[in-house]
Formats: structure tokens, C-alpha cells, sequence
């Protein structure tokens, strides 16, 4: 095995990944935990990032960059947000730098900020390491985080120049859980008709909250199955999303980055909206941590 | 007092409204209860009413005309929605007849279907009738109903042409319950530079579910106090509501038929948007339920 370098946390609010990380990012080795920020309790987070440490054999003394919600006021230490634009170098020089018994220098990433000229501000924590781990963008191309907040964020030459999040995770969840238009749900397989169905209504627009409501019509007047009304909901969204983000930054072409059932959910509604689309390099968040200790002179 | 002509009754979700109705739809006399459909165990729908009717000693036999979800599956008497256009004469021959010993004749009021161009249906129950309740609108006026499920409806002399539901009031209601935003958000007096904030953000668009984060960035990076986050919520989204429905509907002006609190909130809220507004007349279900007595010969 290769020597390591780096040891990787991508640490967030419900689950931690670790990576011992090698010549130009190479993943030498990986443990995941489920013991995300709010599972941690007194705020021990070193006794849990030792024993990560342990089980990874990780070399004692190795630098340790930290991403994710580890950097938020629930989390381990609290780094303000860095402004836009920002790249490598600049997120670089905005690491804090802490000491911990019994641990290698412990760096952590600081998320960013963008004062939107609407003067309404976005927030990113972690994703900012996973956008500059995405070292081959075109001139064009929209880089999109997929999830719970949503991110589509426009980059220039390494440097983050604007983003905006969708709450499209969140909202889907929160109106499945605890809405009216959960009651005419059936769990089901999914329905790849009934989301490319959303997805077309959502493109279509004029406006997603003029729109909800047919996810409760549709299947009361017998037009859509209950069992393809939660995809039906998940494709309202993601469409609106695409169509909103769209119509702000034109862009040529979409990097997706996320999980593969999601990329895979993005994917097949970019299909549908005719964007041109590619997945992102994989271990993104790994490559971005390695990428900015590189740039700060932590490994070469 | 003058002779009653019909018993009208409101019978929604979450609480019924009994009234005598005389000449010209005056209200004699009414009773409020909490009995909504929801309350009512084991289909007992006929002790409750008679219950009320004995509290507003109603003349034996008075004929009973019945709007709201009363007429839905979970209710006493179902009856399938009747197709738009539709105005007093179409819901007075669409009237549901039944019989139901010691209470007069029961006359049930079907709830509208608008079948879109764009394909996605859209449904009422109950306001129907409120909106028949208002024979006074100018051409070009839009009826604004707001609330959980918020309605605007189009009607040409005296016909229901066509509406459309946003979920304004039930999705605020789960996003600050059950959402990140809600975290944010502490409970104070109402915030009305709050409040106008969020209805400009919601007017400008250019859509909603890239906007609602701002409900927790501006709180989060210090912009707005969390004393004024719901309102701010409220406002993004009634003002969302408002553009998305002026952009399809362009009304010369709006007649706003609901609570005081529910009009105040919308007469603010449209007057940001420079929308001329008016208050709709009030007792709205009774006297839509007179109208409709009267186009099907049960009053003169």
C-alpha cells in the first residue's frame, strides 16, 4: 500500500466517513460510522474520531482535514463561513488549525457563503470540499449537489462563484410525513411513469405551490395509482427544481455529485428536461479534502 | 322576527355553522359547533344536526340545504363533483335529496371539479357555495378564498369558470413544524416588516423552493431576528401564491372571501403586490346556500 498523506473526515449530521488518502487523493483505505454530529454526545468527538483512527490503522501524527457539518455550531468547532468566490488556495488559507491529544493537527474546512445580489444569502457546510474535489469541470457546467438542501453552484476556473440551495429533499419529506398529500401515498416499487410525470409538471410550471395540489387531485379523480403518488411528488419537486435553477443560470451542461440513487433520480429528470448531464468524479469529498491540504502545503 | 325559509349548514373538517335563513338570505339566527366531520364517530351526523336545529328552535320540516366536506366520503351524504362551469342553476339541479326521519327535507350541495388544460385537475367542496354567495363582482374580478388550501376562482356573470388550489397555508403549516426552518423561528407578536419582507422575496420569484432557504440563511447569518422568521415564512409564501396566480389569472382585482385575520393578512400582502383588493361579502356560505335554494324553487 501506498503511504498516506492525509487522513480524510468528511463529518456531517448524521453519518462520518473517513479515508486515509494517498498520492493525488488515491482512497487507500475507508471506514463509515453512523455516528453523524447529532449522534455524538457531550461533544466527544475525539474519543470517536480516535477509534475511527485506530481502525483504520492510520499512522500516528498524520494531518487530519475535517469537512461537513463538524464545523457548525452543533459540531466540534464552530469556523465561520468564508465568502464567494472562493477556491483551493482560499479555502486553504481559512483552515482553522487545532490540537488534540492523542491526534495529528486537526484542520477544518470552513464552509461558504454567497451574498446573493437578491440579498437573500446561502450557506454551504462540506459540500464546498466535494465541489473543489471536481478538478475537470467544463466552461458551463453547473456542478449539482443533490439531497436534502439541494445545491447548484456555478465555478469558474477552480473558483466557487455563486450557489443556491433547494430545499427539494426536505420539502418532499416533510409533505409525504406530515401532509395531506401523504394520505393518497401506497408504498410501492418504484413508478418510473408516475415520476417522469411529476418531473414534465414541474418543467412546465408557472409554480411549484400551484402545483402540489395535484398530487392529491390526481389520484382522487382517479388519474394517477396511489401506489405512483410519492414518485409523482419526488418528480414535482425535482422538476421544479431543474426548471427554477434553469431559468437562473442557463447553464450548458449539469455535474451531478451524490449517491447513486440520486444521481441516478437527477439523471433521468435531466433526461427529461433535455439538460445535458454527467455524474461527478466519485470520492469527491475525499479529493477536495486532499486537494485543499495540497494547496495548503500538506502534502505535495 | 321574519319567517325562516331554509336552514343552511356549513359542515366542514374541523366545524359546522347552522344557520336560519330568511328573505333575501338574512340570517335569522345561528350556531357555531366544533362538530366538524372529523368529530363525528360512527356516521352520526343526523343527532348532531338535529341537536343544533333544536338550539335555534327551527320550524319542523324547514328544508336544510348542506355545503362542505359534509359531502365528501368521510362525511354524511357523498356526492361526486360536478364539472365546471358551473353557477346557482347547475348547483341547484346537482342538489343531493335525501330523507332522514325528524328533520326536514336535506338538500347536499356537490363540491366542483375544474378539469385544466394542462391536465391536472383541480377539486373544491364548500366553497362552491361561498363563492355563489358572491353576486356582486365586478368583470375581471378574481375570487381569492385563502386559508389551508387556498383558492382563486374566475367567474363570469354568475358562473364558476375555472380555479386553482395553493397549498399555502397547510405547506407553512409543515414547514414550520416539521422543517429545518422551524428551528429557526421563535414565537413573538406578529412582525409586519417580517411579513412584507418575505411577501416581496415571494413576489419577485423567480420561484419557491430555491427561495425558502432564505428563511433560515437570513435568521442564520444575523439579517433577520428570529422573532420575525414565521412571518417572514408566511409572507414568502403568500406572496409566491399571489405572483404565480396574478401571472395565469391577470384579475382586474381580487374580492378576498374568508376569517379577518385571513383577509387582513391578504389585503397586505396585495397591496405589496399594488393588486386592488376588496373584502367579499360576508356570511358567504349562507348566502350562497339561499342562492341555490332559490334557483332550485325551495325559497322565493
Amino acid at each position: 500500500m501506498a503511504e498516506p498523506s492525509i487522513v480524510g473526515v468528511d463529518w456531517g449530521t448524521s453519518s462520518l466517513r473517513a479515508c486515509l488518502l494517498g498520492p493525488d487523493s488515491a482512497v487507500l483505505a475507508e471506514r463509515q460510522s453512523e455516528d453523524g454530529i447529532l449522534k455524538v454526545e457531550g461533544g466527544a468527538f475525539a474519543p470517536v474520531l480516535r477509534r475511527e483512527l485506530a481502525a483504520l490503522e492510520a499512522p500516528a501524527g498524520l494531518p487530519i482535514v475535517l469537512s461537513g457539518m463538524i464545523t457548525s455550531r452543533q459540531g466540534w468547532h464552530e469556523c465561520p463561513y468564508l465568502a464567494c468566490p472562493a477556491d483551493a488556495k482560499a479555502l486553504a488559507n481559512a483552515l482553522h488549525r487545532v490540537t488534540e491529544p492523542g491526534l495529528g493537527p486537526l484542520h477544518f474546512v470552513t464552509g461558504l457563503e454567497y451574498a446573493s445580489p437578491d440579498g437573500l444569502p446561502d450557506v454551504m457546510r462540506g459540500e464546498e470540499t466535494q465541489i473543489i474535489g471536481q478538478d475537470d469541470l467544463a466552461p458551463g457546467e453547473i456542478v449539482v449537489l443533490p439531497g436534502t438542501h439541494s445545491k447548484w453552484v456555478a465555478v469558474e476556473e477552480g473558483r466557487i462563484m455563486r450557489f443556491r440551495t433547494w430545499m427539494t429533499g426536505e420539502v418532499f419529506a416533510v409533505l409525504k410525513g406530515h401532509s395531506i398529500l401523504g394520505r393518497l401515498m401506497r408504498d410501492a416499487p418504484a413508478d418510473a411513469a408516475g415520476f417522469a410525470r411529476g418531473v414534465a409538471a414541474g418543467l412546465e410550471g408557472p409554480g411549484l405551490l400551484g402545483r402540489l395540489f395535484s398530487a392529491r387531485t390526481l389520484p382522487l379523480t382517479g388519474r394517477l395509482a396511489e401506489t405512483a403518488v410519492a414518485d409523482y411528488l419526488s418528480g414535482l419537486l425535482i422538476g421544479t427544481e431543474i426548471a427554477e435553477a434553469v431559468a437562473a443560470e442557463r447553464p450548458s451542461g449539469v455535474v451531478v455529485v451524490g449517491s447513486d440513487t440520486l444521481t441516478g433520480r437527477y439523471g433521468k429528470a435531466l433526461d427529461i428536461a433535455g439538460l445535458r448531464h454527467r455524474p461527478g468524479r466519485s470520492q469527491a469529498a475525499a479529493r477536495g479534502q486532499w486537494r485543499i491540504a495540497r494547496a495548503a502545503g500538506l502534502v505535495r
